[in-house]
């Protein structure tokens, strides 16, 4: 299995980013290559002055459930940006930002954290993921 | 790559429909089909009522985030709807209300927008995206 | 079309619960084999004393369409748990809970909705989806 898993992360929150994180890693792990492209609030969880932290928790969490996640977090048993860092050693994974989210957010490549590899549009992004399988989250 | 790209927007959000927008935009000019199933409030923003409106911006988006993307719809920079419609002049789109959806949300074809070609099951859907990748919006 | 269909149910809402769930007996109907691996707030929905009741609906949902569905279910014209079980019996359907997710959420296997097939992790999902599609739902 040499095709590559793309993971389109549109979300910002922490739950949605903690997801990915881990089919990055899992992938990777796999010896496949990860190619991943930041959209909107997904992009903003990757600026370098939020140093891994997203929006916080989607609404379809229980009391409990945030509780536990927030929790994990807390104690680092759970930090997305760093099983993104990870991944990295791990295997071929490259992060974008997508080209037109930059625009409307109206950021600059030195405004993100240095794991995002550099800005690409849809077509590349396509183009990239062959006939693998791409994530939307 | 013939491979249609296939996309089921489920949620009625601007943001996320402006996401799908671009895909189906990035992909058309590719040259691939692209195939799109509107489900649940996915299909309420195509209503002929609603004019191109969604549900408003995810919770996710920072406040920076959300008064930069509510300025570029404003200013027209970014217009899902419009896009949409630019992917068809631009190659073979095809967009689908899903036939659970219409039952159960009460709407009749003549309630949507005209952009939208027909009404569509799961199967005849999950027929027509073939091997190409499915993303869930 | 021999390739699974896979779906990573994340959300724990009623309305995605729902979307995934008409996806599965589609597939499991055209004779796809099914593959759903639960995390987060997903697997919430799938604990037995949650007795197939999601955290709702999206916030994205009108007025009108959330009174729509929410009339729906109550009626059990939509009815997600019963629609993965009857896609079962349409066809060959795995559900697996995600290894991570029970971990953060503490959960153990007899705390889950008898449905519910066994616990694995992302890289078995990963290896068992093969070329076929993934949903992030």
């Amino acid at each position: 299995m040499d095709d590559p898993l793309s993971i389109v992360i549109f979300s910002g929150s922490d739950d949605r980013l903690t997801a990915a994180s881990v089919f990055a890693a899992g992938a990777a792990a796999l010896g496949r290559p990860v190619r991943i492209l930041l959209q909107y609030w997904g992009l903003e969880a990757f600026r370098a002055d939020r140093a891994g932290r997203g929006s916080g928790l989607s609404e379809d969490a229980s009391e409990a459930g945030a509780a536990a996640l927030t929790a994990a977090i807390a104690s680092g048993q759970v930090n997305w940006a760093e099983t993104f860092r990870m991944s990295k050693e791990l295997g071929e994974v490259e992060i974008h930002a997508c080209a037109q989210s930059m625009e409307i957010l109206k950021l600059q490549p030195g405004d993100l954290d240095p794991i995002v590899d550099g800005v690409e549009g849809i077509a590349g992004f396509l183009g990239a993921a062959g006939s693998g399988q791409v994530l939307f989250v």
